[in-house]
This record gives structure tokens, sequence and C-alpha cells, in this order.
């Protein structure tokens, strides 16, 4: 049933912490949405479930159309990034992070995303609000290479309070069985590349509004779109179904998001990317290892690969403006993310396990 | 761009009224929807969208995966029926009108339903009501014949109150190029067959609302819920691709909804269905015309087919369960849809356009 994993992305990840801030205390109960997701997975536990490939980390479900081809599919929202944006009265680019979620979640499985939908809900439709937010989705929909290929808006005045609204995205990507991403290729020896994010992107932002001032620098600061990284991994798995190992997206769950491609390994990053200026300022009130659980500390999305491949790589994400770079390996250490910060000196280390 | 057409379904219905109530005056804003709509295909208008094919209505978004087998997408909501729903602390069937939604939609293009995602955003997750709305969505999907293939579960304070939520559905259908419905085939002569639906299904809930006594039992009456067709259509569609030449989900829009199909003929309803008792009860505080472009007046989906293949279609949805009967037939009367009201005596009749 990892396709129903994605239920609860935002709330799978935090353990209680014994000092500072967490994002359980910025309001979200998360043992009670843990024992929700195990529910759905309980109810929905079907043998016509068996239908479905199986892709890594449940990051999508992917549905086969033929012996060769699938679809994958996915959902998501942004959260509290919305509530944010609204309230700094700036929505030109939510719709990019709406739809950088879905997309970065079908890349994960292999899939090419090929199309987006929107949900959008609001309690009175204004239209300049609007128009920024549906801008937003056709800008991230090039970024993705994405169409936009429908949408439902709903006016519900009841629910909604004033021009108040909600979004959610639902995205279509194409795989093929030898495209097609499981994790189970990923070996101890094999690198771990990090691919730069550019700043918080969609996730923790409850904690974050938390614990920082909600001056409008910080505001906007936040409210830098995700990274679409489409585009160079299409290149990448065109070019080769071998150029790599696993692919995992950073977002609710920080880092453990790795353990979502395969537990039986560990992850050593031993030489991360450099923190956004915007999470170090977090790291003031929160502790560090939060930090690594919650966020994606510089790094939006992991490439897992074989050392050979990953000259190649580097290569592909230059060429596309990403920054990119080695940032440790896989190792026997099952179930465990170890990152060696060397800014603490030697012997400093967080562990990260699955819940 | 039809395939945006489903952007504000619940929007593009209602002119203005010259007596009693109306969709507008129940706080929807229809001239500013459906600008909003106009500008989002305009934004979406890009050469790549010709990729899709065009199935009829704009009721889903096909994609095509090769020359052959393409899927169809749709996004919808329940709108003001959750809130009903929620008001009355009755959440076990808003699931299935959810799925309903979707499915009812994919069917209309020849679609066969396949997988279901869900969106659902709660300010506070309370384990029995996300309870009631997941097992709702599992037994809409076993109606449906698909699988719930993922979701995503958002937790988000700060922007609903309380235990207030709201859920978009999304839907995957499989439809091959010989099973397409494009509503191309629609030709004067041919009949129009009315399947019966469960009560006021999920559109005008908010103009219900609005002019409806909020007791239990009407509110209890306003639940049932949505039939979902895709199992005979299915049946249908699987044994001939002739077997019909148009599939309309009657939506916000009421029997508008058949021109979406085909605007170059005409449609003439002079047998109707029965109306259910909650609709007849809307018709005291609603003029005649509003109803029947705003609620499904008894027919939840219509199929438009040859007269020789029209016996065998009302088999099918019989063994089904569904009551099902010739209503009219398709005219050369371009544009327009004539009620004829029997009850009302010869002459009277009530004629419905595009807006």
């Amino acid at each position: 049933m990892q396709e129903l994993k994605q239920h609860n992305k935002e709330h799978t990840l935090v353990d209680r912490m014994d000092k500072q801030n967490t994002y359980a205390q910025a309001g979200v109960d998360i043992e009670k949405a843990e024992k929700f997701v195990h529910r759905i997975k309980h109810l929905a536990r079907r043998p016509i479930h068996d239908k479905l490939w199986k892709g890594a980390g449940g990051y999508a479900s992917v549905y086969p159309i033929t012996d060769e081809q699938a679809v994958a599919l996915t959902t998501d929202g942004v959260g509290t990034k919305l509530m944010l944006a609204c309230e700094l009265g700036k929505l030109s680019s939510i719709g990019i992070d709406l739809v950088a979620m879905c997309a970065n979640d079908l890349i994960c499985v292999g899939a090419r995303p090929v199309a987006f939908l929107d949900y959008y809900a609001t309690g009175k439709l204004v239209d300049d609000l609007a128009d920024q937010v549906i801008e937003g989705i056709v800008e991230g929909c090039d970024r993705a290479g994405m169409i936009l290929a429908g949408g439902e808006t709903a006016e519900m005045p009841g629910l909604y309070s004033g021009n108040h609204f909600d979004m959610g995205g639902f995205a279509l990507g194409l795989v093929s069985k030898t495209r097609l991403l499981t994790g189970q290729r990923i070996a101890p020896g094999q690198k771990i590349i990090g691919i730069a994010s550019s700043g918080i992107h969609s996730n923790g932002l409850s904690l974050a509004r938390k614990v920082l001032p909600q001056t409008d620098e910080t505001v906007e600061r936040l409210l830098v779109p995700t990274h679409i990284y489409s585009k160079p991994v299409n290149a990448l798995l065109d070019a080769s179904s071998d150029s790599c190992t696993g692919i995992a997206h950073i977002t609710g769950g920080g880092w453990r998001n790795l353990l979502r491609l395969n537990a039986a390994v560990g992850y050593l990053i031993s030489d991360p990317l450099p923190v956004p200026d915007i999470l170090l300022q977090l790291t003031e009130h929160v502790c560090e290892a939060e930090m690594y659980k919650t966020f994606n500390m510089g790094m939006g999305l992991t490439i897992i690969a074989p050392d050979a491949v990953c000259a190649n790589i580097l290569n592909v994400f230059r060429n596309h403006n990403f920054t990119a770079k080695v940032v440790g390996e896989v190792t026997d250490d099952a179930g465990r993310v170890i990152v060696n910060e060397s800014s603490e000196g030697p012997g400093s280390k967080i562990i990260l396990k699955e819940k």
C-alpha cells in the first residue's frame, strides 16, 4: 500500500522533541494524523490494488496501461504557504509551488510529468487574486513541461470566509516499465547527489510561521517558489534507464525522505549543500535534529547513483542551471540517515530514522 | 479549449431571473466566474494543448498515450453539499458524491473510470469525521469500479476553522480512440434516454440551502448520495463502440448540459422522468425555467442513441437497477433544449439555451 503513503505527507514526520519548537507545537497533531493514514490504508487495502506498479517511496500511484507503459498520479497542496501568500497579498508564485509539489513527486518514480489539473475553492472569487494564482499555475506547468489540462473552481461563501481560498493540485505523468524507479537497485557504495533548493519550498511552513517574525521581508523569503526539477530529470532518464537508482523529493520529513526510497540501506551525508538563509534563520528557534526532519536544509531533490555516472548527472543539472554536488553515499547502516555537519567539528552528527 | 470548460461548472449556468430565487442570489456571482473561466482559457491556450483529444462537452481532459489509447482526467468537488453534511453531522455518504461527480464526468467522454485520488483539507483532523468521509470515498470507488489510488490530507488550522474541511476529487479513466465519445455523431431523429437521478445529486445545493427549511428531514433528503452510472455505461460501451452517440452527466446547468455534447442540434424532452420529491419541494420557491437550468429534475444522466439501439440501452440500465426511459429526441432546432411538461397541458414549454 505504498501508494497511499502520500496521505499525510505533511504529518508523518515529527517526533516529540525535548526542547524548542516542533511541528507538533505548531498545531499539527502528528499521532492522530498517522493513525488516520493507517486506517485509510486498512480501508483501501483491496486485492484490486495489486494492479498498481510499485514506485519508489509512494511518491505517486503508478497505474499500468499496457505491460510496458503506465501513468503515474499524484495530488498535493501547498498548505500553510498559501496562507502566508494571502497574508502578504502576493499570490503570483503560489501556483508554481502547487505544480512543483506534484511534478517533483512524479519524477521520483521515474515518470515524465505531462498534465496538471487544479481544484480551486474560495469564499468569493476575486478577479485579481484568482488571476495571479492561475498565472502561477501556468508558469509552473511551463517549468515542469506539463499542460494545464483542466480544473475546477468552486465558490463556497459558507465554507471559506471572505476571499479566503484553498487549492489542490493533481498531476499525471507517463512512465514506462524500463524507466520506473523502485528504489530496489539502491546499494551501499552508491553516491548521493544533492540538488539545491530555492529556499524553504512548500513544507514546514506551519512551524516557520509560528516561530519567525512576520515581517514582509521574512514572508517574501518564505514565498520564494519551489524549484521544479522535472526537466533535468527527464533529460537524465531519457538518455538512459540506468542513469540513477533513486530520486527523492525532499518534502515534509526532511532528509528522512531518503528512507522512503529504500530503508534496507543507510544514507551518510557528509558534505551537504549550503543551507539557505531563511532556513538558517529558523535554526535560531528550532533544534538541529528537528530542522533536518522538517525542512529540506538546502537540498530540494536527491539523486542516488553509482559513482561512475555521477559526473554526467552533475552536468545535466548544471546545464539546467541547478546547483548540484555529491553530498554523501549509501551505507549498509540500514534504516538510518546520518548527517555529519562539518561546521560543527568532527564527531558531531545527527541521526534520523524512520518513524 | 473544451477541456477547460470544467472550470466553473457550478457557475456557468444561471441567467438573471425576473422572479423568485436564483442561483446568483444564493451568493454565487456567475458573471464574474464566467469571466474568470474565459481568462483561464486565454492563459492556458497554448499549442501544446493540441495534443489532447477532444471529448464531448469538456467533461474530461483526454490525454493520448498511444495512437489508439488515451487517459481521461477530471477533477471536481461537492460544493455546498459538504457544508450541509457537516451541519447535520452526517458525513457517511459525502465521499460517494465526490467520487460520483468525477466518475460520471469521465463516462461522458466514453472513458472507463479506473482510479481516484482525494485532496482532503481540514482545520483539525477529527477521527470520526475523517473516517466517515474516507469510508464514503471507498464505497464510491466500489460503486464506480475504481480504486482509491492515493490522496493528500492537509491540516491547516489557520485556513479552516475548527473541524471544517473541504475536499477535491481527481479521477483517471481509460479510453480507446474507438470508444471516445465526441458528440459529433449526434443527429436529429436520435432518441434521448433519461436515467433517473437519486435526488438533487451534488449541484444546486447553494440555492436549495438558501430557500428550503433546514429541518433534519429536508437535509437528509438533500444528502441522498449521487448515483454513479459507470458500471452500466461500461457494460454498454464494452459491448459496442456504436452503442450510443452521446452521454451527458446532468450537473450544474441542469438540462442545458445536453448542449455541451453538440449544440448544432436541438433536444426535445417530451416525456420526462418523474421529478424527485426534494426537487418538487424546491419548485415552490424557484421558478420553473430556473429549476431546469440548475437541477437535474430527475434525470442524472442522459444517453443519446439511434432508435434501433435504445431497447438494448434500457435493458442494460435496468439490469443494473437504474430507472431508464426514452424521454425525447434530437431535433434540428439547433442550440435549444425544449421541455414540454405534459402536466401543464399542451403548449406549455420551457426553452433552454446555451449561455
